[in-house]
């Protein structure tokens, strides 16, 4: 039998446990080119708060029915279909259920699951996280050494990636967090030089705090929560500033979008805004995994996983990202 | 004795008559390395509000007592310096004053009069607002032959050039006005391929209009207005689109800013926000000036201007730049 967490209703507001219901179904039968995959592991990302709403974006939202979508790990078990042998460690884009359908024209790829510590690194440093931090610094941030790299939800799995590899690239680098525990951690386990801890402060502090500690401007501002957090980063920016604009997790949950705010400083320091969407550089993921696997490799990179257990937990390990109570990659293990 | 339109107080909100003052000061003696300028034209620009506030810009703002910042053009009656000669035409940042002292460290250049249709000229397509809109068009939006470019408040100075440039680069331009006549006027004198009225219409109509005009996304989006329209227009963008942020005339005199709201949307289209500062592009204006001419010359280029007469009439005619009753570059006839 395959257990699927299934959307039942479109979430207002935070997800509620009513929205989605834990089903079994038995197994599809495979028709020719299919195989069937045992997902061992699902990768729980703030991206798919999106997919739950009914509103124009870069992928259809999920169906009313359907299990809910999610990137996993898992082992084909049947096959039918040459490309694809019985056994083999894949990585695609499926659902968060124990047993998903592959086909030619599904997102999976093979994983090699002996050359890395641990096959969920295929949902965290080597997955679509890794790349994000890695193609959204380098490639839109474009930090250059010396720079001053501004990092929000630089806990989160991949914040805390941008900030060591802007650390990596020369740069001084600020992150803020929502916890004196997460901002100790981004300085002990990330190596990060400044941590702001922006809970329980006014818009006002947090942009003052911002300016205390990059007298001269910010570089390059790596956003992953939007809100005050992008306001207070704008009102701080240096001449000819990037922003890379990678999430907005401070609006997934209320019912209107905030946006930003100061907007004008765009004008007045010549600065730029980009959208980041990972998803334009799978033809260079290849490239990002082999530098992030040399850094890895040479100690220079760090990269945490929180993996929670069963499927029958999938609503409160999600709920996770949005509380802020998970610590690295969150990750479900399914089977 | 040179008479100045002065600030006397800071604006809330619109501008008021009492912000201003008309007053009288006999000249300044010329100490070594200065000019005297006679005022003949100064240029009313959105931009002045912003000098206006004293809030952190890209410039200090127009202190109490002093006469409000404008670039003028003028003619050197009286000079201490080498550089410039009496009867020299200059044009320069200066003030609504019929007389302004210029030096080696202020923003003044030589001017060529004989070489144009109208001295006024250079304060509209071969000044900041011409070269506002060629560089800020050609050199953020990068817009490419086919690609559909919309412009908000297309019927003003920039905006109907930024259309017409849009339009020799072989792009469909859509143009977004606040008046029928101005939309008239959009098509008509300006060759824009469809116009837009967004008077009346609520920030959903105009979102609709857009996407029905282009129905697979706007590429390049020039931006003068903000609030309603740039939400509108993020909201119809195309993958990989650029956004120029040249002005924000919608929150200039609202007590808090508006800013974007629709900002997930650039994640969505891998979009990009990129702030346009004229000053950057001055070391090139040479260039953007040969082109323009080339353009004008050749008829495939149209400025007008509206020239108002009269320092006296200095407040009612700043204010035409937030009622919309200006039709082309706004410009003061001093003396």
């Amino acid at each position: 039998m395959n257990r699927r967490f299934t959307l039942m209703r479109r979430p207002v507001g935070l997800p509620a446990p009513g929205d989605f219901r834990l089903e079994s179904a038995p197994h599809p039968p495979l028709s020719t080119g299919e195989f069937q995959i045992c997902n061992h592991y699902a990768s729980l990302d703030p991206a798919i708060r999106g997919w739950l709403d009914d509103t124009p974006s870069y992928m259809p939202p999920i169906a009313l029915g359907d299990a809910v979508r999610a990137t996993t790990v898992g082992v084909v078990e049947a096959s039918n279909t040459p490309d694809f042998a019985v056994g083999d460690w894949v990585v695609g884009l499926n659902a968060i259920e124990t047993h998903s359908i592959g086909s030619a024209g599904s997102f999976t790829a093979k994983i090699d699951a002996a050359a890395v510590p641990s096959v969920t690194n295929y949902l965290s440093v080597f997955g679509a996280v890794g790349m994000t931090a890695y193609f959204g610094l380098l490639d839109l941030g474009k930090p250059k050494a010396g720079d001053t790299v501004l990092v929000s939800g630089a806990a989160g799995a991949v914040g805390s990636l941008a900030g060591q590899i802007a650390k990596i690239k020369d740069c001084t680098v600020i992150g803020v967090a929502g916890s004196a525990a997460k901002c100790a951690r981004l300085i002990r386990d990330y190596g990060f030089d400044h941590a702001v801890n922006y809970s329980g402060k006014t818009p006002a502090q947090l942009a003052d705090c911002l300016a205390a500690l990059a007298p001269d401007g910010i570089d390059v501002v790596f956003e992953n929560v939007g809100g005050d957090c992008l306001d207070a980063a704008l009102s701080n920016l240096a001449n000819g500033a990037r922003v890379v604009l990678c999430g907005l997790i401070a609006e997934y949950n209320v019912p209107a979008p905030i946006g930003a705010r100061n907007l004008w400083q765009l004008i007045v320091k010549s600065a730029s805004i980009h959208g980041l969407l990972v998803r334009d550089y799978v033809p260079r993921f290849a490239e990002g995994g082999l530098q992030m696997g040399e850094w890895l490799a040479a100690g220079r990179l760090r990269c945490d996983e929180h993996i929670e257990h069963g499927i029958e937990n999938a609503y409160p390990a999600f709920m996770r990202l949005f509380d802020g109570s998970n610590s690295g990659k969150l990750i479900l293990k399914l089977v």
